[in-house]
Parts: C-alpha cells; structure tokens; sequence
C-alpha cells in the first residue's frame, strides 16, 4: 500500500494531466439521514472527500467513475459534475509536502505534487445498504458521516461539499431523485422524507403527493407495506423507463 | 499583435496553468434574436468561442472575466461556470500545429500549446448594444451571430454551446434572466419574447405574465410604451434589489 503511494506519487509526473483533480461527494441515505462518504488521512487529523488524478489520456468523467467504483465498490451509478473548483488558495502545498517528507520523498520546489490544482467536483447519489466503503492508499479508514455531524474536512472540502448540496437541492425542481437512494419498493411519507431530508425542510403532504404522482415516474404497486397496524400505506417502485426519460429530459415543468 | 501572439506561444509554458483554458459563450439579445460572440480564426476556416488561458497564480474565474472584458469592453456582467470539458480527444492539436508553424514557431513534441486542454465553460448574458465586440491576437474578426444561423465552430465549441444553451435553459427555473439583456425599461410581451426565444418554445401570454410577476422581482412604472397606436401596453423595469436577492437564492419555487 505504502509501496503505492510511493510509486505513484514520485510517477504522477509522467502519469497524470498536470495540476487537475476530481473531487466526489458520494451521497447515501439511511435513517432518514443524508450521508457523506469521507476518507480520514493517513497524514493528518482531517477528513476529506474522496477524490484522484486523471490519466494523461483519460476522459476526466472517467476518473471520477473510478474513484467512485474504488471506493465503494459501485459502478453504474447516478454521477453528475457540478462545478470545477479554480481558486489559486484552494491547494494546500504543505499539507502535500508533510506528505512527501512522511514517505521520505524529496518534496523539492517542482513536485508536480505541490503544484496548483483545479479540481472538477462531482456528485453522486449511491445505495447506502450495497456500498461497500474502502479506504485509499493514503487514508487509514473510509466511513459514512451524516451531514448534519461533520468532522473538519481539509483543504476546500467543506466548500465544495456545501456546493454539492446546493446543485442537489435545485436539481430537485428539474430532475428526479431516490433511485439509488431508496429500497426498490418505497412508501409515499419515505419518498417525502428523502426530499425534505435533502431540502432540509419540511414539505406539506397532499403538494408533494399531487406534484411527485403528476410526474409520472412512479408505479403503485398492488401490495401495502407490511408491519403497520393501521391503514398501511400503498408501496411505489420508480417506473425506470420514464425515471430515466426524467433524468435526460428534465421533469417538463418551469416555463 | 502578431508579436504578442508569438510571444505567448513561446512562453505560455511558464506563464499559464498547465493544460488548462476557459471558453465563453456571450450571449447577447437583439431584434428578437437570441446572439452568440464568436471569433473568426486567422489560421483556420473556422469561427470560435472567446476563450483563454489561466495564469499561474490567477482565479479561473478570473480568466473567464478577463476574457469577456477584453472581447466586450464590459465589466460587471453576468457571468456562469457551467460546466468543464475533459475529454482527451477535444483538443485539436492539428490546428494548434498550425498556429505555430504559421508563425515560423517549432512546433516540438512537447510545446506546452500541443498538449491536451481541459476546459472551463463559462455563458455570460450581456447588453448586446454597450458591447463593442473587439478580435483577440490570433482572430481576424469578432462578430454575433444569430443562435439560428451558426457558421461551422472549430474544435468542441459547437457541443459546448448546445450545453451552455441548455444550462440557461433549465436555470430559467431557478434565477431571473433578462437584466442585460433587455433594456431598462420594456413591456410583458418583450419580457416574454425573450423568454420564448431562449427556450425555442411559445409560452401562454397569461401564464407568463402572472407567473413573472409573481416573483416580485418587476416594477410596474407610471408610463405607457410611446409610439403604439391602440391600448399602449404597460412598461416595466426590474426591481435591483428583489433581482438581485433572486439571482443570490433562486426564485423561491420548485419543493
């Protein structure tokens, strides 16, 4: 592992398009919480967003489908980019320099490692339950935190993060979500819950039922959730085939 | 100017973030017609999105404002990242050959103008009459364009307009779009006309106007529209502060 690291970032040079990253914010949801999953570095006291290099010839989508499948084990997942982050301020040199001299590596002035990096951030929205968090080389563990509890994350990463959660909650109004991030079957109050625990508000019940049914992505199904004593609530599955005209088209509201 | 050109090329290597570039698509309204900015290329057949490269030490976002300043003459205008393009096949460096050798500059394998870019797409709503188009170095013309009558882009620039089109597209849900773009004072149905030309779509005249004036962000003024012959319409001007206030925190529908 350490060998890896090693490897990697004495070849980043030769191996990587200069000074670019991908940062990941990897949404689940579960007890009605929202989770954030977080790598905690080897090197230092801080948590951060799991992110890499690109491949001098890779698509940078690409790299950001890696570190997402890396991390958690998942492919064919829902990923959006939503904002390259450009600030000259954002790179913190030292925190890469106290890295190279822990490996013992010559941290001298040119390290493509301690050069300036852009960073193209994506969002993703996983299942919580088939995720399977795996640290990186660099870090020592990789763990759900719920958003309303964060640790202080390095560098940026709370910005970007905060912007992640922003695109998300406009989003909303164009595009569907809870594939992913619900079972397969799912009652009406879940569903509401997913979006006021994304909206961080609450949302009257009949509005969200009359908008949520008027898209027409929804199935109901012919069974009842089980376990509930009285007046169990009708079950739903997403309809994936206009689930997914949604998320290409929009949701054909607005002007 | 050509030396100015030649100049860059040769030492762009330590002047500028490696690998990087930002492209704008200004768009400009005029005669009922939604107007794009583009640049005729000297050494190519080709018309381009303004764009430039990024200093070492300078916000991205910066170069993207210094791009449409120095193509427009105007400063504090609406300005949007949308969206960064990475794919490894988007850099045309044929044509990038050629610029150099044009200029009688050795065009080496590893000349820092001949490798991949990444770059950050920025769309900008200007006021089409204060802008005094003005060409870049490497341009012999800089002109607008009707959106409908589009001559062939070099590179990616077509795709990257069709994406920053639709990014204001679907942000004509969230934030108010017409200041620039429209004069200081105008009427509903210029308003909607607009509206209808950005979206490529005809809009019902009373959904418009009482959706748009349900947002608050219009004032209503005491004077009619001059030189009309029959029920003068009203004219409005937009509210600075509510705009602005809208353009912060969005519209305030959706969820």
């Amino acid at each position: 592992m350490e060998e890896e690291v090693e490897n990697i970032l004495q070849k980043g040079g030769e191996l990587f398009h200069p000074g670019l990253s991908v940062d990941c914010v990897i949404f689940g949801f579960h007890d009605n919480q929202l989770k954030v999953l977080l790598l905690k570095m080897k090197h230092a006291d801080k948590w951060a967003l799991p992110g890499g290099f690109v491949y001098k010839e890779e698509e940078v989508e690409h790299a950001a489908v890696r570190v997402l499948q890396s991390r958690t084990g998942l492919g064919n997942i829902f990923l959006r980019q939503f904002h390259t982050f450009g600030s000259p301020s954002r790179s913190d040199r030292k925190l890469n320099r106290e890295l190279l001299v822990s490996l013992d590596l010559e941290a001298h002035e040119n390290h493509w490692f301690l050069q300036r990096f852009i960073t193209v951030g994506y969002y993703a929205l996983v299942n919580f339950s088939s995720a399977v968090p795996r640290p990186d080389a660099t870090s020592e563990a990789c763990a759900w935190w719920d958003l309303q509890d964060m640790p202080p994350l390095a560098m940026d990463h709370n910005h970007i993060l905060q912007q992640a959660l922003e695109t998300l909650r406009k989003q909303l109004n164009d595009q569907p979500v809870g594939y992913n991030l619900l079972p397969e079957k799912f009652t009406m109050p879940e569903l509401q819950r997913l979006y006021e625990t994304i909206l961080g508000k609450q949302l009257d019940r009949r509005n969200f039922q009359r908008k949520m049914l008027g898209y027409g992505i929804l199935d109901r199904l012919e069974e009842r959730k089980r376990g509930v004593a009285h007046k169990a609530p009708y079950l739903y599955s997403f309809n994936k085939e206009k689930y997914a005209a949604a998320l290409q088209d929009g949701l054909q509201q607005g002007w």
